[in-house]
């Protein structure tokens, strides 16, 4: 064996991953230093944090433990560790006002050093979730009997409470049995893009093109047998851009091809949507607060964008991430809502990320009636994710009534976070800042460069995201995104002067 | 300003989405009494449900408190509405009587009327499992705060639980590190198929062809950076023949193409496994207890599996989903036990659908080093599944030793379960019961046709299953599979009676 690797727990907290390689010319002690400098340098161990010891270490990369002490020795020498009065070793805790900020990685490590401000934006206020009502509806539901059955779809109570919560808090009438439980905004829509995807097989793909039909999907469509080749083009999916980059991967990872479709500051541009064999199979859209940039969109561009997809057939999926939070005036009605329940191209994602909290992984679609058994022969085989126990407390926390309350709370506590920001923020000059009639974020646009400003926050320990980021290609706007949901009115105000400062490229 | 909208909350129950154009030709209060029928008419605003107070409508729609009275007085007038002895107005109960109720979709109920009998295979006995160990380890999980945040491959308290279960019971020694939380074995073979999918890019594809090397999926793989087109050519799985269809079913619909490897009474057959760029990409195999026949794969087909998965680069997946359930010696230790946790070629798929209950939806996947950053990177688009509260639950009833007392208990119940079907079985002519050393089920071979069967039973109220079902094409065996997990013992001795009946070619 030539390669020793592991991802060593060292104390409860931390998580080496290193990975060392015995024929290299590198001698090992050398590649242990040099990897934990890494780790250290990229703030994948903070200053301060444990190592593990050398002989913990040593037992998991089987390599001799005076290799390690040779190691730990050479980077205690160098100042990047230090050991403590207990006889432990950990990274200097003087590192901090040395290194530079942690760059953003491009996909965040599983493991990063808490920073001292994480204002990245899409984080809920969670601490006020753990009611007597939550306690309540967990308690209950791990105390029935577990022989009860799940069908693929979700229990019926949740469902029922799904619908429910439709039609109070988004106007939209469905019956249960159009209700699928999801685990969440994206496994919904990876279950949504699963059962279209079975929809498309070569066959009536050639079809199309010889006949000169359109592409596309839709309930007149007979359901052809699936067969063992597994062979089939991929499902084109449009997405906003810019748009939310994590329920853009989940096509991605699908092996959908994503397609990207502008929008401006009232959201998706309906004018120049692709026709024919150009329109996408999906279109995913953000019509109630268009994320990230904010707008609502307007009436007559949710009717160009229905018909558009009749006429095409495409499936429309709105991701309704967030329409209960709103400060300023009430949103329009889900575009669910203009839409036929029966034979409609609406499938409506909604889920309890942004509301309760994103741990929690219990959302549903709301699909027209012609999608539900693809969607159900899929869950059915690939399984109902949610389990028993937590579609229970789930349903039996929407049922007491609880999520209204917390919903009304949470507006109120957002609101003013809201007020702070723009308060903070208004008057600087040369920034702007995009109208936040709802939501969990704030968007700010700047002359200075955005990769400066969002290096200098994280210099003085503040997280945000750059804007840029939420565009499939290069952006074309320039600023960054930064949440205000899951911070106290102090550390938001710390934060927002530090932002004022970073932003404004001429500081008074 | 021209509009004016709100969603208004009138009681703490519910949200008016009303929009008012105050250029418009018709009135303020006729539009919204108008709109206000709409939305009784529609059903969003239910009969008996009160609706907002004039004042609160009025503040909200910023029109004055006139146009509101004016269109409720109107709407009393003509019945819509109803003011109620508490000075409150409501939707008029009795439209109830009315009004077409929410119209029924044209679907089939998703519930099937309960059979006298249920003895289809797989599930296993619940009622014992709601103990006060499993209700205090959901109770503190729903009790502890929820800011605590969910890595894509899962907690590790949770991780590192299953690690201890996998040694204990399993002889498998797998770092935390090691281990993805899954939401079933379902979803967790749909989480590594997606993960494996990715490694197959078309241009390593054809290059392997062009070189004349085999294909396949291995450590030494640069990972492509995926791009937006999502061509690739499907992941080739080959699965048991017979085997589970439940399993079988998840790679299908995920696009894979399926391929039948034969399987004897022993297990895998190994003599004859195709190489090179006939060889699948991925293999999935119950060499603890093969389903449906019950062979334990011998340990000279357990290296030569491994060997040749080494030699073509094929993941193996050890599907483990009963190997606690032992009944008449120890199983031979898991296939991953004799592969290296570092670059060795199985996944580990392990559930508690067996020994708890399939409603639960937790399990894990044990990877090889160097498949985890692929599945966590997976995770990180796809998102987690299985909820904080879970997570934490399972966690804190494997940690208290719950799960192996509750293995215990049920190990020596369905050990008597398997002696009544012995009993029962064993002297009838003209049938053939496979040896049952594990799990939840029988199989018997008869010389009667399997229709004749499965229907007589079928009409006498019990359930089972056709042995022919487990072949992806026709079977070429005839018989039935019944469970007897989840029934108690008079249950299974009438079942046990009826099947003898039934099976025997020539009733004595």
């Amino acid at each position: 064996m030539d390669h020793y690797s592991g991802l060593v727990r060292s104390t409860p907290e931390i998580t080496l991953p290193l990975r060392l390689d015995a024929d290299a010319a590198v001698p090992l002690p050398a590649q242990v230093a040099s990897q934990l400098r890494t780790l250290i340098a990229d703030a994948v161990v903070a200053p301060g944090e444990a190592v593990p010891s050398s002989r913990a270490l040593a037992t998991h990369l089987q390599v001799s433990r005076g290799t390690v002490v040779a190691a730990y020795d050479q980077l205690l020498a160098e100042g990047y560790l230090s050991a403590t009065p207990g006889g432990s070793t950990t990274v200097n805790p003087q590192l901090r006002r040395v290194l530079p900020g942690p760059p953003r990685p491009p996909r965040p490590a599983p493991l990063q050093p808490l920073p001292r401000l994480d204002l990245r934006p899409g984080r809920p206020w969670t601490r006020q979730l753990v009611s007597p009502a939550w306690k309540a509806a967990w308690r209950d539901a791990a105390s029935s009997p577990v022989d009860e059955p799940v069908p693929p779809l979700g229990l019926s109570a949740l469902r029922s409470a799904w619908t429910d919560h439709l039609r109070r808090m988004r106007a939209v009438v469905r019956d249960p049995g159009q209700i699928a439980v999801t685990a969440g905004g994206r496994e919904g829509l990876a279950l949504l893009l699963t059962a279209l995807g079975d929809r498309l097989d070569p066959g009536r793909q050639n079809e199309q093109v010889s006949t000169g039909l359109t592409g596309g999907i839709g309930p007149v469509d007979s359901h052809p047998p699936r067969g063992t080749t597994g062979e089939r083009r991929p499902l084109r999916v449009g997405v906003e851009e810019p748009g939310y980059p994590s329920l853009r991967r989940v096509p991605a990872r699908l092996g959908a091809s994503v397609v990207p479709f502008p929008v401006d500051d009232r959201g998706l541009q309906t004018d120049d949507l692709p026709t024919g064999l150009a329109a996408p199979d999906v279109l995913l859209v953000t019509p109630s607060h268009q994320y990230p940039l904010g707008g609502s969109l307007p009436v007559d561009r949710r009717q160009a964008l229905l018909e558009w997809a009749r006429a095409n057939r495409v499936v429309v999926i709105e991701d309704d991430y967030d329409s209960e939070l709103r400060y300023t005036s009430g949103p329009l009605p889900a575009l669910a809502a203009l839409d036929d329940p029966a034979d409609g191209r609406v499938v409506l994602l909604g889920t309890l990320s942004k509301i309760l909290t994103p741990a929690l992984a219990v959302g549903f679609l709301a699909l027209p009636d012609w999608l539900v058994p693809d969607v159900e022969a899929t869950r059915h085989d690939l399984g109902q994710p949610v389990g028993l126990v937590a579609q229970r407390a789930v349903a039996g926390y929407l049922a007491s009534g609880a999520l209204r309350l917390h919903t009304q709370r949470m507006r109120n506590r957002y609101r003013r976070r809201r007020a702070q920001v723009v308060a903070a923020l208004a008057d600087v000059p040369g920034l702007h800042v995009y109208p936040m009639d709802g939501g969990l974020h704030a968007v700010v646009e700047s002359d200075r460069p955005e990769a400066e400003v969002v290096a200098e926050l994280a210099a003085a320990g503040v997280w945000v995201s750059p804007l840029s980021q939420y565009w499939s290609g290069s952006g074309t706007r320039q600023g960054i995104v930064f949440g205000f949901g899951s911070v106290n009115s102090e550390d938001l105000d710390r934060g927002l002067a530090l932002i004022a400062a970073a932003v404004n490229p001429e500081p008074s």
